[in-house]
């Protein structure tokens, strides 16, 4: 037996040699998420993990040397949840990326956390099946960063987010055991919903090392309506608009000139040109009810005070176009720091929170470009700042506070589907009473008695 | 101030007075739900809340006298969820019937307790909105009563379960504290998902005093496709047919003849001479694409062995045999005492586990009756006993069990949507691993850390 007195020692003892990482340059690489000034700092050690018990030994370790573990995918999260903190140790589980059972009968697959979301979605079309949550990260964030933070998407309008998609869950828990819940049937009411708890956790009440997933029949082709606003306000209007129709259609989305023009900047497609700001819906709904919709989408852009709209004819325009929707945030980061809000506000405020945003924007003298999943009322403003410029960053950093209160005013949440991590950890303590805060603190406490899962991150 | 020595004298102080019953008949009414040979005892009071405010007043006298509390909505639970116990205070909760809040735009409703089922989905018709969430006894059953229980119903199959409905709840903790948890956006991952947790969890972890509920747009009217089997086998191998064939009906339900036998000796409806079981699907999709749904389903049910299918162009008649459905508990139960039961299990396996129930029924001498979620494999075989025959209870309580063993052994679940209560305390610990049930244990320990709510339920 080795003697060991710290938690890397430990870790040598007990995984193969190659899972085990300790070289500061790689450990750089492993040690935040994509959270514009989250801080971080360099972990003790990396795990490659590649099965579920690797994972459990690393927790063991962790409870034994009382070391936080990070449970870690492919870092595109935005609010720091996987950042490290000195002398953590990181859980990666990039390489755990196997899809290990589709049942096309009750409509699920089991898959390992590593999978990536695109991914997924391929292997189980295969299969004539459909995974719906579609982060704009889907080319590359994994299902089980998906899970630990809950990720939504286009398609969260009409399909909902990676919650109503997780049906069971193999986690290692925080006092190192491996176990099953959730369930492979249909429905399912014995005992409390520890899945759902620990869907959008990130990772702080266990580490998720299998995910069984709920899945759809495939879908008939989208059609997409495309609409030029004015105004961000204008678009806004359109998108309460839409709602008042009483319309779901299969994905509402609002891009601004900043986004386009970033993305002409990279792509060279020519999008920018139109517009001040893009709406675009889509509608899957097969058939005649399909057209009336997609109809009524047009009427309600219309009615919104579109300056064009039209149902698309052209499948590669309208691709392009959601391209250009998914490339946003790449292709502004290209241009500097981008900080990124997430809030989501009742539709009803969609117009009124974008102009306070505009105002925000105006005040603090910050570029603040708009993506949104404008039909959840899910915004995102990207708050972007020249390198270097400490002034800017404190200016923008301001500007992100003041749209979250403003949220949080007009009856939002302070994150819709990016998750609370380090960024927004003032706005849930803002957003919920100190009494649900000191219901998290008891949750926290009884699944991770240690104290050891991704501690400081969530509150 | 009153000097009091007990919970009784404390509720008197704190509450009005018309609220507070100690009338042992009247106790009596209030002190268990529907399930049969489920314990319960006479209560020391119960308490007809008006309010969240005396809600809460319940609950800290309860803490001060570390006296149990059972919340109670309709009593129409199965599983004994909301039975007493000696010397426990029940807190009534139908008084609380308001519909608090009719949001179109964003479609949701903020509702008591209190509310019946169907008076939910009647009152948000005329929004233009529907409340999919619809168990056969949803014209008793209250929301809290399902929030608890997390209920299901008939077109789950298509739509989910309660808990996909509920976007926030207040709620009275077990510590006394008046709470609001959730959201009213499309969106939010602001924290844990502390609502999913309490739907569900049976009054073991709040009290809820009021909840936000998701609306849908109201459907199109359903085409019914109708099919009678030879045997429940055979209805059995519809069902997986219809799964297998990619199908997703708004309903899909089965009913055995001793179900249609006991609705003709009651309601004289002429049912139960045709077949010896009947699948009801039903199909909401519009136009072309729902017409084209209807025939793919009686396609299968033909592939599954009908000996007669047909879609049904006479609402009156499968308006009928729906009612049929929904009346078949009641009408089984005036024949002497009936036990439910509530497993699920793979679509896969419902042809199998339909015939295990008929050969475990044949083993044990007793008479059960099925209805079926079927197209969720959620099956409900009813076991019916002559009043005051003790041996038929016997034979009939192994039978129960035999039953829940074969769910688990073909990898179903205890519970589809009852709830544990009671009756599936077993179950449930025959379901999960010892190191899930102590994750239970400690999340009750986290939000009752008195242990006053519901105690002695679930685990």
């Amino acid at each position: 037996m080795t003697v060991t007195t710290d938690v890397v020692g430990t870790l040598g003892g007990v995984l193969p040699a190659d899972r085990l990482v300790t070289d500061p340059d790689v450990l750089a690489s492993y040690a935040h998420d994509e959270a514009e000034w989250a801080p971080w700092e360099l972990p003790a050690a990396v795990v490659r993990a590649r099965t579920a018990e690797e994972v459990q030994a690393v927790v063991l370790a962790c409870i034994e040397h009382r070391v936080p573990v990070i449970a870690r995918g492919a870092g595109t999260g935005l609010s720091g949840g996987a950042n490290a903190t000195a002398g953590a140790v990181v859980v990666a589980l990039e390489a755990m990326d196997a899809v290990l059972e589709v049942d096309e009968l009750e409509r699920f697959a089991v898959v390992q956390p590593g999978v990536v979301n695109d991914d997924l979605r391929a292997r189980v079309a295969e299969h004539g099946l459909w995974y719906p949550p579609d982060p704009a990260s889907s080319p590359w964030s994994t299902i089980g960063g998906n899970v630990a933070t809950n990720a939504g998407g286009v398609c969260c309008v009409k399909y909902g987010v990676t919650r109503d998609y997780v049906m069971g869950l193999q986690v290692v828990t925080g006092t190192g055991e491996l176990v099953r819940i959730g369930r492979r049937t249909a429905k399912g009411v014995a005992g409390y919903d520890l899945t759902g708890l620990l869907v959008g956790s990130e990772g702080t009440l266990g580490i998720v090392t299998e995910v069984t997933v709920k899945l759809r029949p495939l879908r008939d082709p989208e059609r997409t309506v495309a609409g030029y606003f004015d105004s961000v306000v204008a678009a806004g209007e359109a998108v309460t608009a839409v709602a008042a129709a009483g319309l779901t259609p299969s994905a509402l989305e609002l891009v601004d000139r900043h986004c386009l023009a970033a993305v002409d900047a990279w792509k060279n497609m020519g999008l920018s040109a139109d517009a001040e700001v893009v709406l675009l819906g889509r509608v899957d709904t097969p058939g005649a009810a399909g057209d009336a919709e997609a109809q009524a989408l047009l009427a309600a852009f219309e009615a919104g005070g579109a300056s064009w709209a039209a149902v698309s004819t052209d499948a590669e325009e309208a691709d392009a176009l959601f391209s250009a929707r998914r490339l946003a945030y790449p292709a502004l980061e290209r241009l500097g720091p981008l900080l990124t809000e997430d809030v989501c506000v009742p539709k009803a405020a969609v117009p009124a929170m974008l102009a306070r945003i505009e105002a925000i924007g105006a005040a603090h003298d910050v570029l603040i470009a708009n993506i949104a999943h404008a039909g959840d009322g899910n915004l995102h403003p990207l708050l972007s700042t020249p390198a270097g410029d400490d002034a800017a960053r404190d200016r923008a950093l301001a500007a992100f506070h003041e749209i979250i209160a403003a949220a949080l005013e007009m009856g939002g949440t302070v994150t819709g589907e990016h998750g609370v991590g380090l960024l927004k950890r003032d706005g849930l303590a803002a957003e919920v009473s100190p009494a649900v805060l000191d219901i998290h603190r008891a949750v926290k406490a009884a699944l991770d008695p240690h104290g050891i899962l991704n501690p400081g991150k969530v509150f």
